[in-house]
């Protein structure tokens, strides 16, 4: 396994921009804040959902779009290094007005109705995303 | 968007009491404690549920209530002030005997068979909500 | 209700290996690491999930096995003691290629594909789980 110990270093509480991309608000932030190790979770609703499923056999993230009203049951997640930049490594589980529940990896196209998160910065050592052979995917290596 | 740095006062760890409801539970817990602003996060089960669902041309939100024992999967929120007092906003994630899930805002409604909650308090800039006109919810606001 | 005060000592941020057991590669982290007290947030994937869904009327744990890769959406949970060593209570909630979830209580038998966590080691009483007649599963008390 591979893990670091951290410190708590700020804690931002807010929401992002009503019509805007999930992904792409989550990512402008913590590039411009500089939040290179940290943690994430947030709840609200978006117009329409985008998740990604890993399909360990294509080596490929499938789409599942869902055009209609949701709310964010939850989102979690990690914030770490990818060449050399801020990234924010999210899943989101969305509802509708059944209660019937779809999740995924967070890609781009989930347009906000409300979000309200927390994401809070880490100090210590720098994990970097590299690519992993026995997943496909990029993961933190020693 | 909306941001504000705020540093961590108190973490609480506990369970709500069996045959609470929920939400109450939550409320009379960080009124008592004067809880301004601050995260929740809970797991447990509940012995039947009401879950809420925004709809965004009506303004209202809509009840699906769920009546079985069900998991708490997760309860995600945050608490801010509201009308002077302090306000918990959770989303809630529940499952059935099938492993299916149910979610959306925590109503009144959801009888607690087990409650176990983490509770930041966080210390900072007190957020206030307030109508919003473009989504119709109360919302933090400059 | 039952609760306590704590402050945070240590986060860590990590990830289990591939092919191992989920609920055992966090038990075995925190016992090896003393973590007495404390919560847990993970996001993933898992090549085979196993669920608990908690039957009050048999007082048991009813397996939900589902037999493919799926997301890890959200695991959510707390670390207490269970007969004088660290215990971990997590529930997990999983997702398909079509995004649909599943989610219960964390049993072995849940095979990594990728677990990616964020372990907050707390500082302050002690809590120590029993039987409780009430529900039939072992919880925090007085």
């Amino acid at each position: 396994m591979i893990v670091n110990k951290y410190t708590v270093k700020n804690t931002y509480l807010g929401r992002f921009d009503y019509g805007a991309d999930l992904h792409l608000s989550i990512e402008q932030f913590i590039i411009s804040n500089n939040i290179k190790m940290g943690t994430i979770q947030l709840i609200g609703a978006v117009q329409k959902a985008n998740l990604g499923y890993y399909n360990p056999q294509t080596t490929q993230y499938e789409s599942i779009a869902i055009d209609k009203q949701l709310e964010i049951a939850s989102g979690i997640g990690n914030i770490s290094m990818r060449d050399g930049q801020p990234m924010a490594h999210v899943h989101l589980t969305v509802s509708d007005n059944t209660g019937r529940c779809y999740a995924g990896h967070l890609l781009e196209g989930n347009i906000i109705f409300v979000s309200e998160f927390i994401i809070t910065e880490l100090d210590g050592p720098i994990m970097e995303r590299k690519a992993d052979s026995s997943t496909g995917v990029t993961l933190w290596s020693d």
